[in-house]
């Protein structure tokens, strides 16, 4: 069945069909169909358009659908070419022509995009919570090993002493960032386009406002024009999901490099990980790999979507269809992958004893430049003083904290007997009080900041 | 001048420096550099760091600094690889070795982070300001067309009638969502790495809080690993730059295509127009092609971002330095463009009679099946029907308001006498009075709804 | 069956399965993954690994799994990873315990490049051959055309007289820069990875270039190291995908622009337009706005590719899996859009009458300007004249060639009574007969080489 | 001096101008586009449009203005909104109004194409150039470590033996491919849109073919359409570029982890790496970094330009402005990265004991169950056995190469006496002596061939 064939003399190619038709990827928006269809009919015989009987009919005949939907029971015929058109078809079959009057005032192109954002609306909450869980994975975490320290890393460098779970930690906020941008595109996603017709409105005076509420929307869109096209939410979403993603490649990368025999700082867990079909040793970081590589697809997702809308004349144009797949794609993966985040980071073996052990005196020399500091050198002048221990150390062959105080003070007479002290890991990291900082209270602190965010959130949703 | 010189014996190669240094186009940042650094020195001393005096000098010095860059008397040097170098460097010039203790327990990555983060809470305002004018040009123009009727469109063939400042303020609510999206942006740009340091935090007591709202950060950052290498909000600003872009590319096709001969909908003002440097007739609309084009550029600018941050390691890696170009291109591009597209919009003549002869019947057609629905035949049937007379109309090169009352009889015998009320365009128009719809009394409210929008914020910074 | 298990001791959990295998979507390699283990059981036996009695045992097992594939009789297993192990796992079923030998040297990684560039090498001639008769479309079109004149734009303003033929030989040329694209492409699909194990190379002296000219590849790969990570040719072909998008976008905008109403120059086939579920009388492009709108979804498969790339360790690691998933999708879009652009083409409805129609003199003024060259004035001060008329022209409200020579020679003396024979908009085509212009001479001496190129080509395979 | 202006009654906005103008960028272009037109005039003379006399005069003002360009000496006026008009308004300037034959039947739109494609065949030997010293650095770095053995890592995790030259070597074969990717988009650069003016072609009868063949083309353009608004070769190259810049990456990736503290193989050369402003000991790989950065930023600039081209209509549209910045962008970014490339790869400190101490038994598990193929077990089951000698390995916190041959026999009693043969990683090394393989012979053979390829070529250009 299609519902726009009174004027056309042929019928569509097959090719055609086989290129146009959404039916193939837009099934998952049956029950929001449907569910719109339901307020739809309501809100026809409230504005006059329908009687109650008819509603009734429509209801009923709906409702049944509904049903035959959920239990896999709903027959798709050759004919549909998209999920409203197949609803539509069988609504007919069900209660005959009165099943006609749904569409009174309504276009495909207002439908299309009720039930895009619906369906949106329905993810939304899920992905919400997979990244609560995630974030709770990375407090748990954070909080059973808050006595190890590792080498922190910039440029791949050792650079400081850290804990553990403070770089742990540092995943915390960017999820919490994504929550946040999350919780933000819902409120652009929560608008109506239901009641524009085609492009210029609906005729019979529909009351929208009530309509958008049963629905569970935030508000109607104000202008038809605008909201028959308006794909903002589903760009806002592929970034938020791309940046999402951007996050767990960050995991990733740093899990695979620690992961390394070299580094051996973590090892997966056995479950998360594949073997090789040559190398019988092998265990590699699959997951990982492919959390890494998303990011490509799902930047691909949001680049497609962006060239789509790039010059697209106003009022709708078959080329918004291609919001749908991309959309998908990005939910779907996202769903995949963050319980498999979440697992990795609930069953990592963190590797205390090969993270101490990475500890090296070089990591302190900005300890030792902050020791002249304290005595009242620049630290300009420090940190060059502290550069020359180092380039000496290094012509020696030895640790900075093999120095022995002779030599240092031969490169500069304010390093007295206290110097040794410098030389203490954890006091360096306990030192870095000051709010965000690593010491172990500052990162208690965090922690306690996080649990109160993840309990105070009812989700975004 | 380098900061790290201290261990090394070489100096680097000139290629390698052409290479890395960033001074080329990061001294837009040397204001809030300066008015970084001076609250950092204040911050300095209440945590006891330096002594008041040395806090006088550190501030006496950076007021000159600031002075000059003003008066553009500052003399960058070769040396000068980056604009906090080129500072330092000024500062030692002008108060010797105590500049040394300005860099105390700061590093490099928690600085450019906040110069940058400080830079863009500048420019949201302008560019929120920007938008607004544009709305309002939207709107003003608008205002003073509410007469005239259009043919709207999709798929570019011809619709239903329209009233002009409908489609028009369809682009309003584009550009709403596009200062929501800003004002969303600005919460995360808004906080605050300073006291990071390179990654593990402030050894010596900083009270971020305070130096956080001296700065107008909203907060500081919870975490120092997270803080040094989060670029989050330049992605968020970039994407949302890119949707500025798609919304001003399809205002810009529109009216390519309006202000095309055969529609000649509209006409823009000579003065937004060139010629050719061969055929002396031309107009061409240069300005609203490129607007179009650097949609492409935006999205280049997100895309490099977004690849940059893929799959990189946490914690400070040089990489993130290619933040800047994209951000600055993509803020440089808007702010050059927004005031072109409001000029476009104030300037725009609109061509009404040429609009109104390009209403024809055929786009009530939608109407003449409502007429069908209002007595009683459901809209699927009577879609079907006036697909029938619409064939009839076509094979014999007729509108539709040519078919006379016994040949649309002939077709279904609902049709009564009351037919020729339906082939009224502003009748059509004034039926879709919903809220969102194309009805004068519809675009009124929206206009007074969008009025109050504008009036209400004080923007988004 | 996994090809890895024997050091493991746990099954890894079902989420991270699904997350991982990709016998969803690599079974369409199944018949060259058969074809590629048939020649290279031959060459294990030929460099001495197994017996030629092992060898048939192999063959024989292999030939019955390709008969099985061929009629839809092989089942896959739930445990199939993806279709090596499919594959690996019916053969041990069907021949025993000798099946394993076929693994002898070879690795999943380069079995996978292998097939992938198998694949594709099979796929690229049948694009070629779509491309072709693309193109063959586009010349057969252009033929019966040759007497059409229309009006050429640029900046869709209209700038001087064209064949309509002119115009449409325009997309042949970018069509064939795709074909001469796809054939350098090949050369670098056509490098056979097998034999070069996981990483390492062949340790039992496999004689590789025999085997690659079995197996159709133009030679070995050089490297063992280089040739199981190259993904190259996937982001070639994805990069000439969508060029030819971007091309097939151009042919689509101007046709959808074209056949507006208010433009009118050509009508789509009918069974190639599709109408409204809301408004009877539409017929809309859906086909060339999806053809537009499938840039960007090969756009985004490209830079998915190159987002996957960028950054990785050598040696082959999970993230190049997906580069499956990318490909097939650009290349099922192309082998579905092309044959339909081609319809669009050969079924095209031009309309001479109204482009005769929609010529008018302005677009002349060149031709009105060379007028003046011709009689020794420089072009840029006839640019400037003609300038003059066009003013005056467009004041008085009238057409260029509405001028009398006395309004032109008060402009300029140099106007002569001969000044009439410019404004022909047939003899304006005429005179652009140099080499690629629009003169009916240069299109069919066009046409003629459009030909020979297709006739010599027996395509890039 | 604007080109265009006979027309029009007002000055176009200043603010306009500096969004249109492209003289920002493309002054780039000046001498090539000063070599076009004197080719041009030369042409011009030839078909007769001007006199011996006039050519010369052209002429001899074009050399005056190449000189004035290459000393410096030419002064822009701020009316000069492109380079074509600053050299005709220099030349009408030098030479008066028979400047103004010049333009004749050319228009800017064939005129900056022509200069486009001019200055990027200038530009395609030096970026060939720059990419085969990278090869050539390659080799020799790899010729001279040929007895060092290193890990090779597949998934980061240790894989198999390497030789260290070999691991280099696949890079060689990357840069090969690049050079041979240039090589054909230089085919589809060196085609002449010259003599195609604003959409039309030549209207005197201009001879193509000479003119192209004069200014170093392969062939004028086939359609005047196609010629003014062809940008396909900037695609080709940018995604040459990007391309490039993947394997850029790559090779940075490497050496980023591979010069980690924890692998330690490599130290690149102080020159090449910089300092910490706050870490006294910092020695970081910041070329690399950025290196692997700027893919990014090339992936930008190709998608950038892709979007201008998507749905764009036939003939010279501003959009195609766009194309300089992005094509200039990629060009200067490799024109610095390559030869810094090759200075790193140069320079590369190889620390052979730290890779000879990373090799583990473990990595010899392909060669022990290669060990049983070659005692006639199947490989599938040799890698099952090999996987349990493994397991009881690791159970047992000791190397494979530790257990002694009961426990082995006790696994499967075909090990032999001869078990310990295998534990030998240069003969692993030396087994794979296919071609491609990592056995001494087998890279010797590699760069035998590398430097007859190096020898071979003179160049793309």
């Amino acid at each position: 069945m299609k519902l726009w064939g009174g004027r056309f003399s042929y019928a569509s190619s097959k090719s055609m069909r086989a290129f146009c038709d959404s039916i193939g990827f837009d099934r998952r928006l049956q029950l929001v169909d449907v569910r719109a269809s339901m307020a739809y009919a309501h809100a026809l015989q409230r504005c006059g358009c329908i009687s109650v009987a008819e509603r009734d009919a429509l209801l009923g005949g709906l409702e049944r659908i509904r049903q035959e939907l959920k239990d896999g029971q709903f027959a798709f015929n050759e004919d549909d070419e998209d999920i409203h058109t197949a609803v539509e078809r069988r609504l007919t079959e069900l209660i005959g022509p009165v099943a006609g009057k749904l569409h009174t005032g309504r276009s495909r192109n207002d439908q299309v995009a009720t039930d895009l954002r619906l369906y949106l609306m329905e993810q939304i909450p899920c992905l919400d919570e997979a990244l609560s869980a995630l974030q709770l994975a990375v407090v748990d975490t954070a909080r059973q090993h808050l006595d190890v320290l590792m080498p922190g890393y910039t440029h791949l460098q050792p650079a400081q002493p850290l804990l553990f779970s403070h770089w742990l930690m540092s995943f915390f906020w960017r999820f919490q960032r994504d929550r946040e941008r999350l919780a933000d595109a819902r409120k652009r996603t929560a608008v109506m386009p239901l009641g524009s017709g085609a492009i210029a409105g609906h005729p019979f005076g529909l009351e929208r406002r009530q309509l958008a509420r049963e629905l569970g929307f935030d508000a109607p869109a104000q202008n038809s024009v605008d909201a028959v096209s308006d794909r903002d939410f589903v760009v806002e979403v592929l970034a938020w999901a791309t940046l999402v993603q951007v996050h767990l490649s960050g995991l990733a990368e740093d899990l695979i490099i620690w992961s390394s025999r070299e580094f051996g700082f973590v090892t997966l867990d056995e479950r998360l990980t594949t073997g090789s079909s040559l190398m019988p040793q092998k265990r590699n970081p699959d997951v990982l790999e492919l959390i890494r590589a998303k990011t490509g697809r799902l930047g691909g997702d949001l680049l497609a979507m962006l060239t789509v809308l790039k010059g697209l004349p106003s009022g709708y144009s078959k080329d918004l269809q291609e919001d749908k797949e991309a959309l998908f794609d990005a939910l779907d993966t996202l769903a995949a992958e963050l319980p498999l985040a979440t697992e990795v980071v609930r069953t990592l073996r963190v590797n205390g004893v090969r993270m101490a052990a990475a500890l090296d005196a070089g990591m302190l020399s900005t300890d030792l430049a902050d020791y002249l500091v304290r005595k009242g050198v620049p630290f300009r002048e420090s940190h060059r003083i502290v550069g020359t221990a180092v380039r000496l150390a290094e012509k020696r062959g030895v640790q900075l904290s093999d120095l022995d105080l002779a030599q240092y003070q031969r490169i500069d007479d304010r390093f007295e007997q206290d110097l040794q002290e410098v030389f203490d890991f954890q006091a360096s990291v306990d030192r870095r009080s000051a709010l965000g900082g690593t010491a172990r209270s500052a990162v208690e602190a965090q922690i306690s900041q996080a649990l109160q965010l993840l309990r105070a959130e009812g989700g975004s949703g």
